[in-house]
């Protein structure tokens, strides 16, 4: 173990580079955020930033292009928090078995994601698992694209769902890729947890 | 693009493989999960799961081992839901250089998880930013996986931060690296934002 004195030195030498980073950051803007991968945490850790967009006193939207069917824990205590929180989805996709049916659902839930990206007032709105809905081609990347190349400056949206489109992640100011290392479904024949899944 | 008919037949397929799964699991328990990598996203996940966990009426306890210093916008929105939130470190080691005193710190905020694990009215436990500590050797090792090793069989516990250790991957049921694919603060100068980094 390094002793007291080195350690003190090293820490010393971290806070200088650190200091030095923040005082370089002063741009103050909305971002892009993506969360992608296959592993666990794409909306977990999108709701997490919707939590701390609340307590900052900051209006937020939240549309799920998937969940919908079922009422999920999350769901009401979002609304107890005062976030505008709508499940527009119907489950995945295998479960409708429609295409046509399975559009108009995304559409509709699109409308709602444009509807308050356009309203600067919302200064953060999470589009959870649009990622599935571009990958089967159920709306046009290009007119997605579009709408959030223009959102206003101050806004933060984030997108969530595994295969995000790579002009997506060109355009985004932050991915993140959620790394599979290990999961019980696979491997211990755990079901689904309430609080951890759903 | 493919037809409707070809589409509907590989979603039957899908749901036919994805039922089957859903049917094998069949086990109900508390789960082991480690956040862990250099990506954004670890605590956010955690935090989204705390959500989940209060609307599914459960007790939740939070101990954060490096924040404290100064207030997040997360803390009171948590204690609002009933969330017993308790920042309990000093910043970033960097910004105390005293190893003695970072020990002292750990040990307090390991002693209140202890405290919440060993208690099984708990059914979720979040230790957000323990592997730092560990990493640091702030606490030694076997002592905490001993304490994971005996949680209450129906707790889930989440245990963040970078550098998980080895052995914490070995010995938990869902493990996900966050990875950096894209960070605002490295390519663009932009500075912590709001609702999104605290």
């Amino acid at each position: 173990m390094r002793s007291d004195e080195e350690h003190a030195a090293k820490m010393a030498k971290k806070k200088v580079a650190h200091d030095k980073i923040v005082a370089a950051k002063q741009v103050e803007k909305g971002l892009l955020i993506v969360h992608t991968g296959k592993g666990k945490g794409k909306t977990s850790a999108a709701l997490g930033m919707v939590v701390r967009a609340v307590g900052h006193g900051m209006k937020v939207g939240v549309v799920q292009f998937v969940k919908g069917a079922m009422e999920t824990g999350e769901a009401p205590v979002f609304r107890q928090l005062g976030v505008e929180f709508k499940p527009m989805g119907e489950g995945f996709t295998w479960d409708t078995q429609d295409r046509a049916r399975d559009i108009a659902t995304a559409r509709a839930a699109w409308d709602e994601v444009k509807r308050m990206i356009a309203d600067p007032s919302y200064r953060m709105v999470l589009a959870d698992e649009l990622n599935i809905v571009l990958r089967y081609d159920y709306l046009p990347l290009d007119e997605v694209l579009e709408v959030l190349r223009a959102k206003p400056e101050m806004t933060h949206v984030i997108v969530t769902g595994r295969n995000a489109p790579v002009a997506l992640i060109e355009m985004a100011d932050l991915v993140t890729d959620m790394t599979l290392v290990k999961h019980p479904f696979r491997e211990q024949g755990v079901k689904a947890q309430a609080g951890v899944e759903f």
